[in-house]
């Protein structure tokens, strides 16, 4: 025992295999269902992400058909879940609060329990989940989910009530597909965890949800992006870069822990933000982002020669989210919207060759105290 | 990356240090908070086991009843989440997928996010969430907590609406203090990996549920009590045992992955259970058990000789809480109402040295898949 190592933060340690994605990132490349996660990205519809990754090929025409149908019919979340929603609403609940809450209850008013139905209704019914709570949270009412609608357009239009711009869509559809899936992050070992107790797919989402709230995960564009507004405000892109480095602090949104080169998620949404802000009114606030971003890569070769500190992935999900309307305040949700479809597809994936994922603590407290009673103590 | 060792179910890795409980299995110890479970199970009140936890040492007298004060200020559970507790009970819903629901939304109508202060909600919220589920599935009205009553007996209180029999209350905090701890179990590292992102008690408690729920895990205690009630009404427990030993069955309750002896827990239960059992009119029902283990044990031992099949640590969970009056649908909520003090210890002992949990993943998929237009699959 006293010899035992110890793994805190299990680096390293692999747990799982997977086929559903997998990172180089000394190459700086990213695949999600065999496929280069710019092929993926820029071609797919949501649904068509979700479907490969729950079956490991891409659908032929009437099998997408089927499964949105199939997906837009468990969109629904019950009166008694809308009440919760309501009450954390007014007391301002973090938005990830409200979608765990939203989340751990899935299962109300839908008659399923097997994994893969479970999937497909926690794959839809995160954005009424998410919306709902929004719209009460700014003083209207909530939207009905539309079962004309595609996943994304859908999410779209229970958040504005209003159907959404193509462009919109296809902008937040790329986002969607860039983010599915990545490997064993934290969240979706927390889901495997849940699952291989023989545990059911509501309580392995619901716990990946609680984890991906952690500022240390799921938490970071939000800052990006007020941290872009509040340079292009400004005026002097330069000058604030300079400030914030000059006094020590960390400019959100370069570098990552895994790639040693660009986030292969960055280049791909970085593609989908200019094709979507070049047909916007706000094509300014993308010439100050690229311009923002050119200063900082530059600075921040000056100031860390020894870190290859380029855009990441949270760099890009804020402007391409703030750029289709996403309020900053959902940006973590919406992450969770997409990030759902590799928590299922992880679940099924350990529930088809499952074994308990227990591992060991090294005890460090007193052995055998005697017991004093609460009078003499 | 082709070379890299996998270890499905992190066996004999070790994640966390942590001084809240050990396990000796060979020779069947197990000490939590630094004293052997005998001695705590039997002299503890549940709230002393938390604070112990919690703070490393016994409360003084004074302590020990401001800690009982500021848990019994947080049993209440807010009008929506009784409406989701009452839709869940309609549905029929598991009680683990209703507690799930409440725990979820624990943090709704009250104002703290402090670490400790989540702790404390969280064990005192627990009991109001089962027992409220649990009257609207037997048709009856919640009852609501009484500040008056610790933990153990308002538990039993709501659970019945009346005020309970000293000796229930005394078995039922044995069980609680026997059961608060036991080192790195699935769902306590489920707790500890999601506070790991930074995240909060709240979501690390509700995932930890979930993975609490699934039957390799928290599933058991109600089975067993199936299985004694089923042999008692045959008359013939010998007769029973040997059938289902003949066709190949399971026979629950006996043997432990970790402890090579009889389970500490299950000698501290059987006491308890023979305490309370003594005093009761269903001393039969004690002696037929007692007669039962007998049996099992000596056909366990001729049947496989190669192991060490005593009763395990749900043989007299389930004989206990039946005692006691827990309906059998709520032994495993009755379990997480005991093992929330363990998982939110040790969400404080992660957070107070904290480093994100994050493993890999092998990859065994395809690469370099090219994009094939719907149209053309």
């Amino acid at each position: 025992m006293g010899n035992q190592e110890l793994h805190r933060g299990l680096d390293g340690i692999a747990v799982a295999e997977t086929r559903l994605s997998t990172i180089d990132g000394e190459a700086g490349e990213l695949s999600i269902g065999g496929y280069p996660v710019a092929e993926l990205a820029k071609n797919a519809i949501y649904e068509e992400s979700v479907f490969l990754l729950f079956n490991n090929r891409l659908p032929t025409k009437s099998e997408l058909e089927s499964f949105c149908t199939e997906l837009a019919g468990y969109r629904s979340i019950s009166t008694e879940v809308r009440q919760v929603l309501r009450q954390a609403a007014r007391e301002n609940a973090d938005p990830m609060d409200a979608l765990r809450m939203g989340v751990a209850a899935a299962n109300l008013g839908v008659d399923v329990t097997e994994p893969t139905e479970l999937a497909k209704r926690l794959v839809s019914v995160i954005p009424t989940i998410v919306t709902t709570y929004w719209r009460y949270r700014s003083g209207k009412e909530p939207v009905d989910p539309r079962d004309d609608l595609g996943h994304t357009a859908n999410y779209l239009y229970m958040l504005s009530g209003e159907e959404p711009d193509p462009a919109a869509v296809r902008g937040l559809e790329t986002y969607l597909n860039t983010v599915v899936d990545h490997g064993l992050n934290a969240s979706t070992f927390v889901a495997r965890s849940i699952t291989s107790s023989d545990s059911d797919l509501v309580s392995a989402v619901t716990g990946a949800v609680g984890s991906l709230k952690g500022s240390l995960h799921g938490g970071a564009p939000g800052p990006v992006l007020e941290m872009l507004l509040t340079a292009d405000d400004s005026g002097d892109p330069e000058g604030y870069v300079q400030e914030k480095l000059d006094s020590g602090e960390r400019l959100m949104g370069f570098g990552h822990r895994v790639y040693q080169t660009r986030d292969p998620r960055a280049e791909v949404l970085s593609h989908a933000a200019e094709r979507f802000y070049s047909g916007s009114d706000d094509r300014a606030f993308f010439e100050f982002v690229e311009e923002f971003e050119e200063t900082a890569v530059n600075r921040l070769a000056d100031h860390r020669p020894d870190r290859n500190l380029e855009t990441n992935v949270e760099f890009y999900t804020a402007v391409l989210l703030h750029g289709v309307d996403i309020p900053q305040e959902l940006f973590t949700t919406t992450f969770a919207m997409s990030r759902v479809g590799g928590w299922t597809a992880h679940c099924l994936e350990q529930l088809a060759d499952n074994k308990i994922i227990r591992p060991l603590s090294i005890y460090t407290g007193d052995r055998d105290r005697s017991w004093t009673p609460v009078d003499s103590r």
